[in-house]
């Protein structure tokens, strides 16, 4: 600390000072950064204290709402940010977080992030990114060519055409959904005759001058949120997500898609998308997208796939085909900061038609000029940082064959950690694993015989018991600190679609062992057992029927 | 280089590697990590090449489609980011770099930003951020009292409260803007009887319910871009945007907003919002807010000040006023990557009532439950990086007196240029700087008088070819690399408002010396000077007249 020191002044030579001296090597902030780049886990591991605070207690050192008046020294500031935000942020990058879609990254990206925030590069335009626009570019044409797989001459005619556009990048899959049904909107709603088209107009406009009742975006009940967020922030409201069943894998069921599609063509709406899933969030299946594809078709619609999670399994030979169909698809989401391991901050939608972008094409005087290449001119961010220079280092770095076997251990461990649960007769194993992610549940063997028999009554007590129960041990593994899965709640085919709370498990993190599993199972009987609550609860209940 | 190695071959002991093993300090990307920490402006002016390469000779580097089969060694690849990527970026924190608003950082977030990647949380939900989202919340606090300057116990009772949100950070301030409009408009189009609301049933049935034409954003005709874009995308359409005329200063003209506001509602055409400009991105020029607060009022329709650039300006006690009648506003767009110094990608929006967002919330199952404190149940982007952790530690460490003289620098610095420009009778002065944007172009003295007696045919040939020289100026200036202008199209009231050409010109970087703004002027004399075609087709066609 620094409390011999005079206090911090703000002076003209002091701030000259911060944009003109680096931190010395062996100052605070200069110890941290060594510490980060010869040993992060170990650094992440000691400075980050395993156990729970609860929330209301850690807001306590957030609570100032005053800008402060008073200047502090780098080093006493490195401290407070150790002392009070490190110590409580959440260790994603542990091999034992496996409960969500952030895990590890590799080393050579801290020095990257570096370099790429000295550079301060702005890619909304050439003038502030020079490079960084056909890198850009040629990451977006790579990703494209993984989804679609077009030959040498249509990259070589489209990849930096200035009228042109293979895809968006942006901060990640929430956004880049928006812009896939931003362009599916405004292609269908477009200029015609008379009216100026829904970009220029408007919804309410465009609905009149196509005589449709409403339009509508069709997607499984396993579609994530963000589709719901969309289509409220494009007017055409969150009623308008349409959700179709799934089957017992958690995936679109064609039948009723194509019931649905029928209906609301009867009813003068018209479908503007269907989104495939490939990945759900909560389970890691893939949509049947060549049927969905030949729907689509059938209705003359567009049809994205949101592949956020599951589009880099196109990376893996041996798996990818667990996504075929993916290339019939108009636009495809994939967010690079899942699994190509890059930092948070990555996503981006390809376009398998170059012109489709044009329908939210903008200009400005100062930037954006007409016939420029700048990036700004298709997305739905303006000012954005050169991450795709992370992708872009990663896919050259690592490759497409180490990427494949990344995918491939990680969909290995996955049915490892099946198996696991499975040979245990504590668990019960919910959604199988198509890609890394699987859902499960601690159910003694007594309580699984006997749902299999029980009524609709009995199987609804039980149920909601072990819900309390999960509920209870994802808790307390989380607050205790060594390992953390995620909870969701699911529809399960086999108690009648029930929606059933369950563990959620994403094995991404390379660093994740067999042993991890095996201590993550061992941890939750642990919690099980000493849950003085519930279990005996659920044993009562099942002793009295 | 290390073609004597063997190749870098995909294995699972490589890949476990690359995340486990750091790279040596002596290693290539070591080395150039330790440069950019001893001295990033002498990495690079020493790495980025000066002089201009065209951009289609730039592309031939980045024109493979196929994502490699073969990785790369670390190093290898660094030395290929160095010859192709880095030096052909753009040194937007060059002192000289005077034509954007991307500018230098203060050193100490470089290693902070390592930090953060190194973190990597993911500030959608608690689960994956934890401590960083009260931090969040207070950063959004501190920048709300900013603006509106609440009672402490506002603070204590909104700022980390889960139903309530005092703003909503993102990565720039064009989502800032769209986030603004997404609230207005679901505000405005709320539920009401057996209507569910615009979020549910989209903007054609809220219409219909509402019995209005359509909506309306009000704005003068210097708003940014992305207002246009935001109405695209929320399905207002753009010509709902209406553009009212500006003063001589670039500020709304009032009557003509009355006007405006009168005739619409005359033509039951809802204003959904009046947006008001608090530094426009061409001038730099701030709205009377005011009188638009009242008009607003008159009009029951939300206010919102786009204050991307010039929130920042209500850190100086000394200029802070150039804003006034922003603590009327609804909402505020604030961009901390600009006149906050903090790197690209750290926008956000503030809200003057804490229960604003509600029109704007949604949930799902794993994530953002009902009553928690996610950040993501309010924003539009889904995951995020903790960039606000930057924010955070920058409004510490410089503090608001350092804010102060930083910005009241940046002012005084763009008033010294002004004087210069106005004492130089080679130039003509365009727009005087507010805060520390101004506009000029080369004009020699003749020509400016013979336009101040020449009639509009003359008036207009003139301009025409002092337009084409102010380009040739901008081009070459930024050609030969030694400085940077930008150029704009503005209307100008002189020139019976026609759109001129200027130079564009933001004086934010704290390294900006006088000298360097002597130099940029002279340099663009020198240019002028040289140019054979333009420069000598102006004085003939005044000799000729």
């Amino acid at each position: 600390m620094t409390r011999n020191k005079r206090a911090a002044q703000a002076t003209p030579e002091s701030l000259h000072q911060i944009f003109t001296i680096p931190e010395a090597p062996d100052s605070t902030l200069g110890r941290i950064e060594a510490e980060i780049s010869q040993n992060l886990n170990g650094f992440l591991a000691k400075s980050i204290v395993a156990t729970d605070k609860p929330l209301t207690e850690i807001e306590k050192d957030f609570a100032q709402s005053q800008i402060p008046e008073q200047p502090q020294y780098v080093s006493d500031h490195t401290h407070h940010l150790l002392d009070k935000l490190i110590s409580q942020s959440v260790h994603t990058s542990s091999p034992s977080f496996i409960g969500h879609m952030t895990s590890a990254l590799p080393y050579f990206l801290l020095p990257l992030t570096k370099l790429m925030t000295g550079l301060n590069q702005n890619l909304v335009k050439i003038e502030t990114s020079k490079a960084f626009t056909p890198l850009e570019r040629q990451v977006l044409g790579m990703l494209h060519r993984l989804v679609y797989n077009e030959p040498d001459d249509f990259y070589q005619e489209f990849m930096h055409s200035a009228g042109h556009s293979l895809g968006a990048f942006c901060s990640g899959g929430t956004v880049a959904n928006i812009t896939a049904l931003w362009v599916a909107r405004n292609n269908l709603l477009k200029a015609d005759g008379e009216f100026k088209g829904v970009a220029q107009q408007g919804l309410h406009k465009a609905l009149q001058h196509y005589g449709y009742q409403g339009v509508a975006i069709v997607v499984s009940e396993r579609g994530h949120y963000s589709l719901k967020k969309a289509a409220d922030i494009l007017g055409i409201g969150r009623e308008s997500v349409i959700s179709v069943a799934t089957d017992e894998h958690n995936r679109i069921d064609i039948e009723q898609l194509q019931r649905t599609c029928a209906e609301l063509e009867s009813q003068k709406i018209k479908v503007m998308c269907l989104v495939g899933v490939a990945g759900t969030t909560e389970t890691g299946n893939v949509d049947p997208l060549t049927e969905m594809a030949a729907i689509a078709e059938q209705y003359n619609c567009h049809f994205h796939v949101d592949a956020a999670w599951g589009g880099a399994t196109l990376l893996s030979n041996k798996y990818r085909d667990v996504l075929k169909g993916i290339e019939l698809a108009d636009s495809v989401t994939i967010d690079a900061h899942k699994q190509m391991y890059v930092p948070m901050g990555a996503g981006l939608v390809v376009f398998k038609n170059p012109a489709a972008v044009a329908s939210i094409e903008h200009h400005a005087e100062y930037i954006l000029r007409k016939g420029s290449k700048d990036l700004g001119s298709h997305t739905l961010e303006g000012s954005r940082p050169g991450m795709a220079m992370m992708v872009y280092a990663s896919l050259h770095i690592i490759s497409r064959p180490g990427y494949e076997l990344l995918i491939n251990q990680s969909i290995e461990k996955a049915k490892y950690f099946a198996q696991l649960i499975d040979q245990d007769s504590d668990f019960e194993l919910i959604s199988e694993p198509e890609l890394c992610l699987l859902t499960y549940r601690y159910a003694p063997q007594a309580v699984q015989s006997f749902l299999q028999t029980a009524n609709a009554q009995q199987s609804l007590d039980i149920n909601s018991l072990l819900d309390k129960l999960t509920k209870f041990i994802q808790k307390r593994q989380r607050e205790d600190g060594k390992s953390f899965v995620s909870r969701t709640r699911i529809e399960v085919a086999k108690y009648s679609g029930r929606k059933t709370l369950v563990f959620r498990v994403v094995l991404a993190n390379p660093l994740t062992t067999e042993q991890i599993l095996k201590d993550v199972l061992a941890e939750q009987k642990q919690i099980a057992a000493s849950s003085l609550q519930y279990l005996p609860q659920i044993i009562d209940t099942i002793r009295a029927t």
